[in-house]
């Protein structure tokens, strides 16, 4: 695999839809959120992409199947109050590199657009270093334009403002789309940026089910993450592991020796 | 985006222009320096420019605008006692990786040699790590041939010699420059290093007054840094969240949690 | 060399050959199993393979003759009670880089399978950080696909499940090879991760003898690992100058200097 | 600059040149033996190479005038008592990834092999570690193969064997050129690694004399690895600041608080 690949499970036919971004990132914010939005309301995988900027690597998934590193759009139909419809772009990862990042970030965005989107959410965690209790106020936002802004300010969202950057994915969509015309917005969900945060995941979702008018219950959601934390805490034995690989293929105790190996 | 690009706001037709680079860089001495000569004389912005070379995020501005890593260039016509023309060049970062600078500077100077530019000054700030006081005898000069030197002597630049390097576009558009036959010109301000520097700021646009006869009130140097320092004090808390973003899109403490989670 | 290069040293035609990956990895385990089979069973090379993305180095092997980084292909025909065909990989090292990862993985399944493989194994060791006795009990497995897991079931093969990732090349073969319909077997085996593990590679190798038919002699294992071990503790004095090199062609106490010399 | 260039001052004719490599390294060795050679032996300069591989900056050189990162050749005509026609490759610095040490090493073959040369000699320096007095024994010899090593120990030269690697310019260059049917021997001055070594130069320089003909007097190589130690000296008030500057065109203290700056 020598470029980014878009595999396209089944050509829909969208409406003007909104495009909602939710990669892993802190806290596992956005991406629980979505990922419950699309369980819930039984959204449907039409496209798996593929990209040599992803981690050289597999996941070890249930049952000893292997998972493979992609990206993943899901889509709704007439969804919500609205009856407005939907792309989820979600994953187990994002690009590694700079020019990683730029390249799937726009072929994505070629991607929604030739769907007919003009509008996205990007969701992510803020991490605040510190423990936050309950779900009000955890949730601040930024946009690509004023009258954005103003949508958010309506929603009774907190703007960030002058105050740092979004990085990865997140930040770069909405940059990336701008430049190209659409309207974005970024919900940050604040969390103490160390475990997989229910509480910030749902209250993202608070707002944006008055922002897209697509609500869910979020009843199941600390349930989701209990299961994320236990597939966690039963792999956390081998972590050392897997770091040391990343970092060159071996241990770090061999990683000088084999530097020499005679092969 | 997969490729640099400049988009030109606006076809302007200039006289043999002085180019002038002040990228952010220590001290923000440089950048200091043009964004309040921009200010000032009320230049024009004419090109934006974006890169896949840029870090892969975005800033939150005032009001919680996003706002794109990019480089700008603007011009000022018939300026100075020498009415001459000018472009400059500023931005909030410069590029990350090692071609993607050579690509940067190189497309750049392609830009304003095809506007006439036969001269180029880079601004910068020299880290001494030490507390430094006052406005005298802070700028160091270099140059790209033996007749440049002279004319930074003349205006009473202390010469840096056999000492080091200049390291990124500061110095890089001065290597390449004088492979297309431009003359270059190197200044840089002592600074602690450690914070926005508005005297070192202000050293360097007294010498480049002299030089190439733009003269600006420094006055509002000071309150220009001053309100730099606040925005950056507002964003300390949650520098740590950004850093470890950068370093994978994840807070430290997740990031080998997250290199195992089956998404 | 701008390009992977594969050296074809001989032209062979297989029949429904498995491929089985063994490149260098925690505790030499897939390396040193996979040699020891090309020796036992006088596999013949036929391929050469020389890329941009391995380190830029060479070895110092026996005798004072350079090595090249370098990935090698050799063959088996009818071999073991079913009289498979088989290709194995093995070299010195891995791919650097992400790209790079992709690349070659890519261009080895390319050619593996124009010789008809649809099957492969990949072996690796799994770091477990502390002391670990004897050879049984010490191979995990992993597979692309339900059919396969019972396969390894029935091998008496542990199932590593919803646990971590396989990192480097002997995840991603197994990735991409999937996505190109191929059925891919991962074996990985417990080591401590700090030494050349002879009874991890032997417990893979009983493994594999079960899976693939191809029974070898594990008598000269322990040799062959002391022998790499002898290798790797003369060259030990050395070891800090090449990750010095490696930091930047010179020694730590150096490399701050030399960023300024003038040459 | 997108790629590597090639600068060819003089068209020369060469008769079947050694090709000598001494790109700057541990302790300086091969780099302080080389431009010792071209100075003694009053070599031509025929070539420039400039490529976006080399470390994006300039050297501040004598009287300010910057000097770019590059790498040269020099040639030297019926030299020695064989009167061989010599090929020198030096400069400031080495390509900084993997991709352009490759891409490098590989433009240079392919210019040098256009001019005849059949055999290359690569120099570098051993780090010890630890203190070594005078020039006895203090150079290890590589090859590219069993002729070669023969010829080596013609010279006296103590064979480095089955230990570790070449790491860099020096390694690679006989990686790439044994492919392309060329004779290569690698020369290795044992040095304590943190200093200019002009011992270790002589030493270099004396078994060079033997193998291919080509005597200097070494009288002045301290006096040269002298000069280059007080030029370091004087810069080294200002190394915290490029390295601040190479690891993202800011100081330590600043690199955090840039990445929030609102330009």
């Amino acid at each position: 695999m020598r470029t980014t690949q878009f595999k396209v499970l089944e050509e829909v036919s969208l409406n003007n839809p909104i495009f909602i971004e939710a990669l892993p990132g802190i806290g596992h914010v956005g991406k629980l959120a979505i990922d419950h939005v699309i369980d819930e309301l039984d959204a449907t995988k039409f496209v798996e992409i593929y990209s040599p900027y992803f981690p050289p690597q597999v996941l070890v998934g249930e049952g000893g199947i292997i998972e493979d590193m992609k990206n993943e759009m899901y889509y709704l139909k007439s969804a919500g109050a609205d009856e407005r419809d939907f792309i989820f772009l979600v994953g187990n990862c994002q690009g590694l590199s700079t020019e990683g990042q730029y390249e799937l970030c726009g072929s994505v965005l070629d991607f929604v657009e030739s769907l007919g989107a003009k509008e996205l959410y990007t969701l992510g965690g803020l991490a605040t270093g510190q423990p936050i209790e309950g779900v009000e106020g955890r949730v601040l936002g930024a946009a690509t334009d004023e009258a954005s802004i103003e949508m958010l300010k309506e929603a009774d969202i907190e703007i960030r403002s002058a105050d740092g950057g979004i990085v990865g994915a997140s930040g770069l969509f909405l940059g990336l789309a701008r430049l190209r015309g659409m309207a974005g917005f970024c919900l940050m969900g604040k969390t103490p940026g160390y475990f997989i945060d229910a509480e910030a995941a749902e209250a993202i979702l608070q707002k944006l089910a008055i922002l897209v008018k697509l609500e869910v219950s979020t009843e199941e959601l600390e349930a989701k993450a209990e299961e994320i934390r236990e597939m966690i805490s039963q792999a956390q034995q081998m972590e050392q592991e897997m770091l040391s690989r990343a970092m060159g293929q071996q241990a770090p105790q061999q990683a000088q020796d084999d530097l020499r190996y005679i092969g």
